[in-house]
């Protein structure tokens, strides 16, 4: 087990209320569990877990996919300007011991995914659903209905 | 409308036989509509497409993973070696017209949705389906059922 | 050895009549010998190899570090469009069994150090010299003064 | 100017006693100065000056170029595990407001490279020097002879 878990929080750039609220919740107790959050460092959802990681007193690292930290959200502890576009998004992956997803967009499924093809756990909260071409589910994320049971899933393997 | 259109075949590095001849009838049928076909380089439905391609007289270019030519398809008219690890996929999906995606697993699924998130046609061939938390389909690929139509699909947009 | 050769010529988007005419001779030559030529895609330096490359009837291939085909010189036979911004540096030069610099500018400069990390030959046409801190040559690019003698020595090691 | 600046220490993995005491006091002077330190997280100058920056109680993001943790210092705050190879060169360049180069190595002189090519400052502490063909100096990273100088000529422009 690394010392300290690194875990990343993705979800999309605009998102709703109640997603937001997920995603600040979810900062915050990894952030108290002592884990570093991972985000993609923009809005939407990106800023609702960074600012929940730094209510906490946590560390947040945002793995931005533009060329410079204008577009960077004001909770980052550090920023990472990729330039790499959507290829960052396996940046993000490969840094994180475990992934939770927060609502439903093409940009978290490419994460999910990436995650899933790495192995690592991934946590689904309110995000979308794979299945094969009969409609049966594949084996990817575990999905929970809560910030509290989406932090257990992400911490408890480690 | 690009010059010479350039449509990207992905699919498992490990496959069936259905899925290999699929990715070599979708190789073929591509390059005998004169699209150059990119490829991820690899084994399985990404070598059965570049073989398809090259059977009729096509460009194909692979896109690998890793830091050498070595494990690179000996039917690729041009090897680029990214050495990105995944974070390749977004190098073929930005490369490309449109995204054909064969059969099912985690890394084409990565590809489908970046391709999404890009806006470019995707259309898949016995690939995974995605819906949202409730079920519902979300406004994903096309699927289709036959190479003839895989290959229709992705070009008639242009 | 390779099947197939794929040698990198590298050079600054803009550059003067000497640099433009070094490059297209370049491309030209390695074309006439069968080699792939790969170049990054844009102006200058990188569209002359292009042409001189097309005008012999070889492969060429422009890796771009933009998010778009819009900018690709219109000599080349694939793009590879990586938005990886400069990162894409990297790409040519792990996909070249060679890399021949034209010119000085801080772009191929980057490119030279990362191919003599990586322990390809690099070929140096009136590109910048390095030393060390007390101003004695480092053991770098063979600097030739002519396109023959650059394409020589790069493909001769082969 | 960035609420909190980023500069970033970079220099070889393998590298001699006076090289590791720079660099461990560049670290050290940079986190006393509240910046955050970038690193590539590897050994040699990298470790030191992550090792340097926590014992001044600083930040330090190590930015990897393999698949995992397992080859970071153990002194990194956070770790970003790239999987890109030595195109995370180009991430370390764009996350750093400045850049400290220490010894001469062709890994860090492509991070020269890359931040000349971006245009932020470059300070070298024993680096390589850069002429052109004709042996005239090009207007490059600013030579320093100790880590109190090159910390100074990171910052002061900002």
């Amino acid at each position: 087990m690394p010392v300290v878990l690194q875990v990343a929080v993705c979800g999309p750039g605009e998102c709703g209320e109640v997603e937001r609220d997920h995603a600040y919740r979810v900062g915050a107790l990894l952030a108290a569990r002592g884990a570093v959050v991972i985000c993609g460092g923009g809005g939407g959802a990106m800023a609702a877990a960074a600012a929940g990681a730094r209510s906490a007193g946590g560390l947040v690292v945002g793995i931005l996919p533009g060329d410079s930290r204008a577009a960077a959200s004001p909770d980052l502890s550090v920023t990472v300007v990729t330039n790499l576009g959507q290829a960052r998004n396996a940046v993000i992956v490969w840094s994180a011991d475990a992934v939770i997803v927060i609502g439903g967009s093409w940009g978290p499924l490419s994460e999910v995914a990436l995650a899933r093809r790495r192995g690592v756990p991934v946590v689904s909260l309110g995000g979308w659903r794979v299945t094969d071409a009969d409609g049966r589910p594949v084996d990817g994320p575990v999905h929970v209905d809560s910030p509290e049971a989406a932090v257990a899933a992400a911490l408890d393997p480690w």
